[in-house]
């Protein structure tokens, strides 16, 4: 009972932050979904596909295990489901996930560039550019797309040595940014935060085509600032492993 | 009796596509028009000249046969409804035609360039580039201006080899987008995806001036994730034919 | 008693077409305003100066004669009154003026660039680019600078050779946008328009440096659709002289 | 009793002013303070850090003296806080000052570029080029980061010889936006006025790359129409020293 009781709740938090996106402005149509992980239980609970946002119910959210089964639900799930799993498997102190759309973001994606960080505002919430991956392959595509979609992501905070949470989102090549964070209401905050700075760096590169990346002591100033033993942003800091 | 009927629900559905056109910030002022056709009638419905879309009621609706002459209705019709019923007539598997001046898509109108590719966005909805037609010459334009603006769009997609389905929208070179589907509501639908991909193009092309459209594997992807036999977006499949 | 009931009349229209400009997204602050005029009593009706449109009340706007005297009304008009009244003395067929700071018009009057005329939705209110005004000189500047502002117009629209109805707005080099119409709505929907086309003309630059105005057989079908005795835009049609 | 009133009437004076920033869009999540002070007591009241603007109230406001000591409030005071006591401290004739991370101002901030004057618009509220300051060394970032980010504010200000009223409003380099004023909400309106300055101003740079700064006979004539002595722009002037 009590078990069911938890599933409600995270049924109840990813169905509004699902709306939040909406909210925040990063989803045109039914584009957008979020999902949130119970770690006890293993289960997942994420959007249902294609269903639109003013229509959605919080029982609308499907609950799926780490291996993509349907566990509870009618509908079928986000069909991004299995890139939300590889990334629940592999980052263990991740409670949700977003992909978005958001216009600037996957405008960098379909750029194939990272999002450098030019300012604090970048620097309060990533530490270090926003990465974009590499494009998949033609194997990757036709097999398996959603999936290698989530071992990309993984590839490429490995690759560069970047902690999830530091970095708590990316860019698809030629599709759009993935975010996430401790719980599915964090995760959209990150989605937000990436959306306005990659609008700020598109503009920033438009004034100054010479512009650098800031120096090390700023960004680790700011991101300090908000994360970690020492923050002193907000009313509680925000622990960093 | 039965046939009004189909009329009355036709009205309807066109009068609440043309208000999802304001709603999805794809008009400015009086611009743009929808119209859906019963095509056992052979009737096209379409919304009145120039009427501001908060005074508009369903019953302003009008209805034109497939010479334009006015079977029902106290307004005069869209005047581009020449345009839409070239593409009825043409195309028979759709249902809705959609017109619009929406910003982005009317930039590239006025750049007389195709909407490359650059994302999956855009393949989800668009199998390949959005065309811009020709110009129209000068005898075109003179004489019966709007049926050769449905004529050039005939034309383009003819002569391209593409499926009106397959791509459900142009951009008429010096003008603006038209959308189509297989009713009014999807016809809409596929003018806010014109409209979203148009937007970040132009951004993507400002962030990378190197960049190349998607290969024909990650197109291909994404467009039969959701449409045709295999298609498993959503919570049912769009056939193509 | 009929003379101040048709005053009343223009207050409230005059009053109508100022919020107008806030719900067209065209003002920022208390920038921008809007007049009107009674030809017959040779009176203006305009927004007082540095007012909040959301406290402004149709009672607060302000009577002016052709010299500027205040006939009515306890705030002081617009600053902009002396530029209004020297549109009003020339052109006799013009009932309502406006002037705001709307982004894009405001960034081509910035820029010292006249908007050309890159497409139909352009074409359908301006015939011809929207011009840019010379700047004015120290002397014009130091006194009667509103005055001048109108004669700079006057003289634009004089030099080009261009009827005021058939180029309802101008931009002011390092200012900004002014239009106009038969009557204050009218001028607002110019006012619309010209951000509009204004925005879109920018956008059409970036997305190709190449791009030349539209012929002037495009220019003159469109313009034609919606002005002049064979008008066919709209449920009546608007007779330019 | 009376000081207590005092105190009240500015925490909800601040209170107000803290949503105006989300009012006129100026703030994303919970970025963006404004901060306001009782002269006579030495007090200053300002927004709480990190508290998001929906659950605000104006109870929430925290006083702080001019040491940055917590005088009254339950809550963290904004992490900026030590910025906004040093611009009171040397200025002794603002009242209000308001800290964003507004998008086009910080786009320039990040560019470091001062934002040139290059209209009406600009030129109604600052009295020449916004500055951009110069960077912060790894010593002032290290140490006292929002202090020393006070005394860059005035370092730039004393160097280019500018009154802080005349010029109400300057960006940090690779941060943001800083504005003040007479009392908090005249802080925000010139924190509005920055970022559509700014947005302009990026504007007409694409739309003319050679343009240049107005001259100093239209900044002048713009600047003293609203300031000063002979200021008759709005129903009252404001007296600049």
């Amino acid at each position: 009972m009590g078990g069911i009781k938890v599933l409600e709740n995270l049924k109840k938090e990813v169905f509004k932050a699902n709306l939040d996106l909406v909210k925040h402005n990063l989803v045109v149509l039914t584009w957008g979904n979020v999902s949130g992980i119970d770690r006890e239980k293993g289960l997942i609970v994420i959007k249902p596909s294609g269903v639109s946002y003013d229509k959605m119910k919080a029982s609308d959210m499907v609950v799926v295990d780490l291996e993509g089964n349907i566990v509870e639900g009618d509908l079928r799930p986000s069909s991004d489901t299995p890139t939300h799993i590889e990334l629940y498997k592999k980052y263990l102190d991740i409670g949700g996930v977003v992909h978005t759309h958001s216009s600037f973001a996957t405008s960098w994606a379909q750029a194939k560039r990272d999002i450098p960080s030019y300012g604090t505002t970048h620097a309060d919430t990533f530490y270090g550019p926003v990465p974009c991956t590499r494009s998949l392959n033609s194997e990757e595509i036709k097999n398996e797309y959603e999936k290698n979609t989530g071992l990309v992501i993984i590839e490429t905070l490995t690759d560069r040595k970047i902690e999830e949470l530091s970095v708590p989102g990316i860019i698809i090549a030629s599709h759009g940014p993935f975010a996430w964070g401790e719980s599915p209401s964090k995760a959209v905050l990150n989605a937000v935060v990436l959306e306005e700075v990659a609008k700020m760096a598109m503009r920033t590169e438009n004034l100054n085509s010479e512009i650098t990346p800031i120096p090390s002591e700023l960004q680790d100033k700011h991101y300090f600032r908000k994360h970690g033993t020492n923050a002193y942003y907000g009313q509680d800091s925000i622990k960093i492993k």
